[in-house]
C-alpha cells in the first residue's frame, strides 16, 4: 500500500494569498467600477532591461545552430556566470569565494525549499517572525516542525522581530541547530548592520550552528552600514549558506536565476560528531535532482553583471526605491509607523488604532480601494502590520498615496 | 550541532561517468593522434528548431516590453503550455486529463528525483535493473535503500531485465509499494506492449501500489503496439505518474523544460488508512519548492506542437533512429546480439566472448577508439551489456560501424 508522507496533511491550506484574492474579487464584483491599486504581492513589474534581452537573442541563435547548440551543461552552472559572479558580489567587496562553492539554480524559493535536503531531522530550527512562509513550510514537510498549536509550530524556535526590539532578532534562549536570517529581510523591509548579523554569526561559531542566510533583496541596501553579503562578517565561511537571487535584483522573476553560495569550510555532523562538508553534500543533491538552468537564462544573469546591464538594473532599483519612499513619506505624513523601504522595496506599516491586521487591509480595501499583505499572514508577530511593496507604477504609487490623505482613522 | 542527512554519506560516489571520462583522457594522452567517436553520454547533437528559435525570439521580445512583460507565472506551468500538452499529447491518444493534472517543471530528473518527498518511508520500492541512477540514488538519500551489500541496496526490490527474460520485467514476488518504470527504456532500449504493461497496471490496482512512469523517450516510439502513455492501459489513472520531458523529444537538454502528470484518482494513504489525493500533495510541494519554468522557455515548449514544430521535430528523431538503425545493422553483422534501437536512440549490445561490461569498454576504446558506456554501470543486470547512443553526426555513426568491422573478437 503506497504510503504517503504524512508531514504534508499537517500543512494548513496556502491561506494568505488566496484569501487576498477572495476578499478583492468580492470587493470587486460588488463595486465593478472601483479602480482597485493592488501593492500587495512582492512581484516586479518592469520589463528585463536592453542588456538582458539583447544576451538572450543571441543565446537563442547559438542554440539554433549545430556549431554553438548547448545540450546538457554542467547542473552548478557554466563557467562565464559562475566567474561573473565571483567577480562582481564577492571579489568587489573583497571577499574569496572559490567556482566549486557556487551553484547556479532555477530560484532561491527552490533553493531555500531544497536545502533541508542534506540536513537531519533532528536539528532545531529557528526563524525570524514574521518570516518568509517558505521556510517554515519547508520544515514542515520534512517534519522539523512538529505540530501547530495555536498558530505556532511546536519544535520551531520563534524569534519575534517588532517594534518592540526594533526588528533586531535576539539570541534564543535555546539550543538551536538552524537560523534562517533574510535581510534585507522580507515581509519587514528591516535589515541588520554588520555589527548585528555579527552577534549571530559568533552565535552560530559557539554551538556550531547553521545560518541559511537569504540575501534575495541585496539590490535594494542603500545604507554603507548594512553588509552585502554574509561572508562580510568574520567566521561566517564556517557556518552560512547564502541564497542570491535575480529575482528582484533584475526582474527575473518569471525568468527564473538564483545562486547558492556554500564554503566548503562549512560543516555539519553526523550524529557520531563526524565533520562532514555540506558543500559536498549539496553538490550530490544538486547534480541528483536538477539538471542546471537553461543556458539562454545564464547568458541573460551574466548579462546583469555588464556595464550596459548595471546601468540599466541600477535605474529600475532606484525607481523603485523611490516608490518606497514616496509610499514612506506619504504613510508618516498620516502619522502611522512606517518601517523599511530604505534598503528594501517592502514597507512594513503599523496598523492604526490597534486594528488587526486583517481589519487594517479591510478599511484599506473598502475605503481607498488598495490592496496590502496583512501582516498576521508571515507569522504571529506581524499582527498588527501590514505589509505595502514599491513595485508598482509610479502613477500608482502616487494615487495610493494621495488616497492615504483620506485615511480617517 | 548542524546535524546531517546521514544517508547522504551512504551514497559511493558518481563512479560511472568519471571514470570513463578518466579512462578516455587517459587514453587520449597516450594516443594524441587518435579520432575518438563518442557514443557514451546520452545527450542530443541537433540544434533547437527553426520553430523553437522564433516562439524564444519573440518571448523574449516580450519581456523586454512592459505591457507584454512576465512576471510570476503559475508554479505549474501558462496555460496555454498546459493546454497544449493536454491537446497532443493526451486528447490526440483519446485520453482525458484535466489541466490541474498537469505539472509543467524543468526536468524529468527533477520530477523523478523530488517526487519521493511526497511519499512516506516505509515505502517498498521496486527498480527495473539495469536502471536510470537518478532512481536509486533519491531514494538511498530519502533513507529507503538500506545499505549496500555487494552491489545491491537492501531494501530496494531489484528486478531484472536481461536477453534471458527479452527485457520483459516480471512482477516481484515480494510485495512492493512503489514502482519506477521508465518505457521506452534507458538504458536498453527496449519496449513493453500494452499487453506488458497492463500487467503491472493490474498489479497496482490489486496491491494499491503506484507507478512512476518515465516517458521521457515516447517520441521515439515506432511500433503501433507500443504505449505512448501509460494512460492508455485501462485503471493507469488510478496508480500512475508519468513523467514526461522535452529534453530527448526536442533538444531541451541545455533548454529544460518537462512535465509530470497526476491525476487526481491517484491516491496514497496515511498508515491509518486515510485516502490522500497525490495531486494535491504534489500541487503543495510544486507550490512550495518551486516558482515555474521560465516563460521564456515554456513558449519554446509550446512551440514544440505547432504544426511547423512537429514536423522539423519528427525529421530529426527520424534523423536519431536511423543512426540507431545504421548501429544495429553493423553490430548485427559483426554476430553481436543487440537490443533497443527501434524505438529508443539507446543499443543495449551484449558483450561478446563473456567479456563484461569494462573489459568490452576497454576493448572498444583502445582498439576501435568508439566509446560506450559499460552497463554496469547502471546496475547488477546490466552487466555482460554496453549501451550505445544514436545522438552522434551520421558522418560519425557510420565511421564507427566501419570500425566494426575491425572487431577481432
Amino acid at each position: 500500500m503506497i504510503l504517503i508522507n504524512e508531514n504534508y496533511t499537517k500543512l494548513p491550506g496556502s491561506y494568505l494569498f488566496s484569501e487576498i484574492a477572495r476578499k478583492v474579487n468580492e470587493f470587486k464584483a460588488a463595486n465593478p467600477d472601483s479602480n482597485i491599486i493592488r501593492l500587495g504581492i512582492g512581484d516586479v513589474t518592469k520589463p528585463l532591461t536592453p542588456a538582458i534581452i539583447e544576451a538572450m537573442h543571441k543565446a537563442v541563435d547559438e542554440m539554433g545552430e549545430a556549431s554553438t547548440f548547448r545540450g546538457y551543461g554542467p547542473e552548478q552552472g557554466y563557467d562565464f556566470l559562475v566567474n561573473t559572479i565571483i567577480e562582481n558580489d564577492y571579489k568587489a567587496l573583497g571577499l574569496d569565494i572559490a567556482t566549486d562553492e557556487i551553484f547556479v539554480s532555477d530560484g532561491a524559493k527552490s533553493d531555500t525549499g531544497n536545502i533541508g535536503d542534506i540536513l537531519g531531522l533532528d536539528n532545531i530550527v529557528a526563524i525570524t517572525d514574521p518570516v518568509y512562509p517558505v521556510y517554515i513550510d519547508t520544515n514542515v514537510m520534512a517534519g522539523r516542525a512538529g505540530e501547530l498549536q495555536n498558530g505556532k509550530w511546536s519544535k520551531l524556535v520563534y524569534i519575534p522581530c517588532t517594534e518592540e526590539n526594533d526588528f533586531i532578532p535576539e539570541l534564543p534562549k535555546e539550543k538551536v541547530d538552524i537560523i534562517y536570517l533574510c535581510y534585507p529581510n522580507n515581509p519587514t523591509g528591516t535589515t541588520l548592520t554588520r555589527e548585528q548579523l555579527k552577534v549571530w554569526v559568533d552565535y552560530a561559531l559557539k554551538n556550531k550552528a547553521l545560518i541559511l542566510f537569504d540575501g534575495a533583496y541585496e539590490a535594494f541596501i542603500t545604507e554603507s552600514d548594512v553588509p552585502h553579503s554574509i561572508y562580510e562578517i568574520e567566521g561566517a565561511k564556517e557556518v552560512a549558506i547564502e541564497f542570491r537571487s535575480f529575482s528582484k535584483t533584475a526582474g527575473f522573476t518569471g525568468t527564473r536565476c538564483a545562486y547558492t553560495v556554500i564554503p566548503k569550510t562549512v560543516f555539519g555532523y553526523t550524529k557520531s560528531g563526524e565533520k562532514i562538508s555540506l558543500n559536498s553534500l549539496w553538490n550530490r543533491r544538486h547534480t541528483t535532482k536538477f539538471n542546471g538552468v537553461p543556458y539562454i537564462i545564464q547568458r541573460a544573469a551574466e548579462a546583469c553583471y555588464s556595464t550596459k546591464g548595471k546601468t540599466e538594473i541600477k535605474a529600475i532599483i532606484d525607481f523603485y526605491l523611490n516608490n518606497a519612499k514616496i509610499i514612506r513619506q506619504g504613510l508618516t505624513e498620516q502619522n502611522l509607523k512606517v518601517y523599511g523601504g530604505v534598503n528594501s522595496p517592502y514597507i512594513w506599516v503599523k496598523t492604526p488604532n490597534n486594528m488587526t491586521s486583517w481589519e487594517f487591509f479591510d478599511y484599506l480595501l473598502h475605503e481607498l480601494n488598495v490592496v496590502g499583505t496583512p501582516g498576521a499572514g508571515f507569522g504571529p508577530s506581524g499582527e498588527g502590520y501590514l505589509r505595502l511593496t514599491a513595485f508598482g507604477t509610479l502613477d500608482n504609487t502616487k494615487e495610493a498615496v494621495s488616497r492615504f490623505k483620506k485615511m480617517s482613522i
